[in-house]
């Protein structure tokens, strides 16, 4: 039930120089299907991540960190990344700890680097302790078919409830040198800002020196994979980690020079498609929602105010039906938590229909205006609060019969 | 699909001296059903309320809190309420708070009264006007059948989504003197703390002082209708009002006397019962779910926690699948915004079963044991956050198609 979700053309995913990626079958959880993705990158490589906020963060999330953490202390590189699905390794105590470690240390081993030169993800069900010595044993069958043009098997092999794989890629020319950037995402419940049972690798070619790219890594997460919500729940795994190869000609070595910015804008589309993508692949999704909040006194109140709309389940079956009952949206603008927010001041649009003026129905509005954009497969709404200068803009989607059907049948 | 909600007995609800309500067919929405109750009070009768913290709180709800405002400087009574149901006259403007005016303009000049002296209450569709010429219309048959023993029928009377009406009475006896509680309560969707569409009327026929019954409604709200959540949503009209109608000997003066804490005790037990009325009936519920959260640090955090889990999608929907996927119980907890919590410490049971323990899954716990629990119509969550002696308890329900269904179709 995807929402206009285009599936990647593996030709058109482009490779780029200095990561390789291959898979495997490893039966993490169930049998012939790809479940273990390793990418190896080049010497010249930086890495940089943003990872959920959720206490209960799981294993591999506290690995990561450790060993970003330790590479910016003690300087050194990341040489691969390995991700499995099936299983989370999340609520596992320190035996998850010790299996997430221990899947570092294998894959260390076959690649002749530290285990702390790793970073292992997964994602799947949340309690359960990791089966490592099926991934163990999957790990050389992945590091035999290492390729460069494996994004389009690589995206397969980090779906869960995923529909299809998610990928995209282009090129840019920065400074007269050409950039290659090809991203991987998966995730299609728990999706919510700061983040999703969301896994996002994004890599390009160009040398980004390790200050520079954790800088960019957070704006960019900011102005994409934190702008999605389909469950509200923020998983505790969310990973999205910034990749730059360093074997391209172009060098980024300044927070804000001219390079950076126009590094960082094509990081930010692309990051915001791979993002979209997650959204319109959401469980059950029939309707693909834009929330934008104008004219607020802070970007944080509008963003409150936008999330608010997204989560609400009256609002997101209202568009499953597409039902103009759009008073729902009102109610969820009011409970925000916006405790000054003046509502004679709001006005409410539909794509381009007027529907609430000054905080009430607007007297030229018509029934039939909002069941017609109700229809479409895409939406905007946008809210003006009147009361400032600021904005912000999420993507959402519908909540559906069979949002519930997937997530009740999840395990089974 | 209500869950072990009992139907009340028209002949358990005992009247309350001193108030009399009667009903009307108004056809606000739909031909052929009570959509208008009026509840006339005696003149001893003190009321307070508590009401919904939306921005977009409805016109009724305005003037609700005028007319108890100017009650508050001016001194006065209330001489009686007036509930509609079909329309919440929310997100209505002007016309809307004219229409709540004339409303009770009306209903005052028939019982010979100022306006100033009946309470509006409207529930249903947002950002409609209300068919206000309807509604007068149908006042004078509502205050023709006016009868002290008309609780199940204004029980039916302010009924929406609601698959029955919900109602409870109760007598008690205080420093030797009888008196008698009943209470009606409406709501199955937009459920959520502070308020829901949520109608609550409890009346005694104790006398107690306009301040004393002012500070017992917020602390009996806090404890009831406060502490439950169907879907998170706040509605723009929610509303609870405590009744005393000053008819009987009992006389309550003083906040903190004996016959304070015991009056408030009972009417905090009866209001407890029909607020989880309205979570048993709440839309397409299968399960009753009670989540308690104990050894906080403060009551804050333990409701935060607890409102976290009973709110989260993937939970409810585990729940409706009687699917013992708890991981998703640790995600939501993790995600709650305690930010210090320090997971290592936090224990997690489901009624008996002692499913995770210091974080991680309990070594001990058995799958079996989960499902056993899982399949019950009732169930326990009880978090221990291993950090304090705070505790709160909230109760809510599962998620399933059938709220889907019943959302998307609400206007149909």
């Amino acid at each position: 039930m995807a929402v206009n979700l285009p599936l990647p053309v593996a030709a058109n995913l482009k490779p780029v120089a200095g990561i390789e990626l291959g898979y495997a079958e490893a039966g993490v959880r169930k049998a012939d299907r790809k479940d273990l993705l390793v990418m190896k990158l080049a010497p010249t490589a930086s890495v940089a991540g943003v990872f959920t906020k959720n206490r209960f963060c799981a294993a591999p999330v506290q690995v990561c960190k450790a060993h970003l953490e330790g590479l910016r202390m003690a300087g050194g590189s990341i040489r691969a990344l390995v991700v499995n699905t099936g299983n989370a390794n999340a609520g596992t105590g320190d035996t998850g700890l010790a299996n997430a470690n221990a899947t570092c240390a294998a894959l260390a081993d076959l690649l002749g680097c530290e285990p702390s030169q790793i970073l292992p993800f997964s994602t799947g069900v949340i309690l359960e302790q990791l089966p490592v010595d099926r991934i163990k044993a999957g790990l050389p069958q992945a590091i035999a078919n290492l390729k460069t043009d494996n994004w389009y098997n690589a995206a397969q092999a980090i779906m869960t409830t995923d529909t299809q794989p998610k990928a995209a890629s282009r090129t840019v020319t920065i400074a007269g040198k050409a950039v290659t950037l090809t991203g991987i995402s998966k995730g299609a419940g728990m999706i919510k800002p700061n983040m999703a049972t969301m896994l996002g690798f994004l890599a390009m070619d160009a040398r980004v020196a390790q200050p520079v790219l954790e800088h960019m890594v957070k704006e960019v997460a900011d102005k994409s994979f934190n702008c999605i919500t389909i469950d509200g729940d923020t998983s505790t795994n969310d990973s999205f980690m910034l990749i730059a190869t360093g074997a391209a000609a172009l060098e980024v070595n300044e927070i804000g020079s001219p390079e950076y910015t126009e590094l960082s804008a094509a990081v930010t589309s692309l990051s915001q498609e791979l993002a979209q993508m997650i959204v319109r692949d959401g469980e059950g999704a029939t309707k693909f929602i834009t929330v934008t909040v104008e004219e607020g006194m802070s970007v944080e109140e509008c963003r409150k105010i936008a999330y608010s709309i997204g989560h609400s389940p009256l609002v997101k079956t209202a568009f499953y039906a597409s039902d103009p009952n759009l008073g729902r949206i009102l109610a969820a603008i009011g409970y925000a938590g916006v405790d000054d927010l003046d509502v004679g001041k709001l006005d409410l649009y539909l794509d381009d229909v007027w529907v609430a003026r000054s905080g009430g129905r607007n007297p030229d509005y018509k029934e039939e205006d909002g069941q017609r954009v109700m229809k479409q497969s895409e939406i905007t709404v946008r809210v003006k609060l009147g009361r400032g200068t600021a904005a912000a803009t999420i993507w959402t989607c519908d909540l559906s019969h069979e949002y519930v059907s997937i997530n009740a049948d999840y395990r089974s």
